[in-house]
């Protein structure tokens, strides 16, 4: 049994950190990245499916073509930024479980049911998408995640030797400018949204 | 900018936290599920959705309830935690956005488009649900998520009167038994799934 983090800790992970849309002028480098894949890649998801594939546009060039495909007020957003990830999903992350998932045939309950992928893809990357989210902040990173783009472009752009990789959704990440953010929206009360039964 | 969390935390949260399908005697207190709530809700989601509804079933009637939906490995993960929470989504939370999202008419984006506002609750409740997971393991608990169990009877039990709510995963809460957790699935080298541009 743990004890709670400390209320630094919490505040850096929740109360505190923020989705930014300015960054500071100072790199992300690709250790960091590796740091933060190797925090990540340890949360958990359905039969350890990791689906996620990750493209992390660092250069003025790839950052560029992908603010090529998004909605008008995210570019700035993506240029701007030390990284910009594409979270992406790979729909046939069931032929990487006999080595993922290496104790039983988890292959087999997936064979021939592309919805049933489709879905536990989206599910799973997902998830390891909030990981990276909160792993970065872990590890004194800011994040900016939008969803605002066109995927089939994206797919078409960065994935055309993958055809089974579709993205989810995108977060640029580096050190975020205070200035950039706006008033924290509301958030509900506990009986809002939950109950205990 | 945050110095990294230290490296005690990120044990907590990433590298040494494992999914748990055992229990230690100790209760959960609903304090503890309303401190997991506000933080798992300072998470981001797009335009503040905040699709995630959540049941925390605590008492063994509720318990009892959910484990005759699930798989039949699942049940006695689900009866002998001290909470399972089902993590469920309002495909209608756009409602909600003229109090959530207050400064533009973010309502007005998914008015006529369920199709839209299934993928959007679905990401957005997900990343609600990741976010529950690392808030769980911040203030000192476990988590055991699962995907096994009968998605419409537990929508047709617990949300007859909510016909828009769908659940998305359940997730055990309380104090891991480490004698009931497996060895670690592989976790891959930043090489196989992660590329630099």
């Amino acid at each position: 049994m743990a004890p709670p983090l400390s209320d630094s800790a919490l505040d850096q992970l929740f109360r505190e950190a923020r989705s930014y849309n300015g960054w500071l002028d100072k790199p992300v480098t690709d250790d960091q990245l590796h740091t933060l894949w190797d925090l990540m890649k340890m949360g958990p998801t359905s039969a350890n499916q990791l689906p996620a594939r990750i493209v992390w546009c660092k250069s003025a060039e790839a950052k560029a073509r992908l603010a090529g495909h998004a909605g008008e007020k995210n570019r700035a957003k993506i240029v701007s930024a030390p990284v910009c990830a594409i979270l992406a999903m790979d729909i046939d992350f069931h032929e990487q479980l006999p080595w993922l998932f290496p104790h039983t045939d988890a292959r087999s309950w997936f064979v021939g049911d592309e919805a049933a992928r489709r879905q536990s893809a989206f599910r799973n990357s997902t998830l390891q998408g909030a990981y990276m989210i909160l792993a970065a902040r872990a590890i004194g990173l800011d994040c900016g995640p939008m969803s605002g783009f066109n995927n089939e472009a994206v797919d078409a752009d960065f994935f055309a030797s993958q055809p089974k990789w579709k993205s989810n959704f995108i977060c640029s990440i580096g050190y975020g400018d205070r200035q950039s953010i706006f008033p924290r929206s509301p958030r509900p009360e506990f009986e809002t949204f939950n109950q205990i039964l």
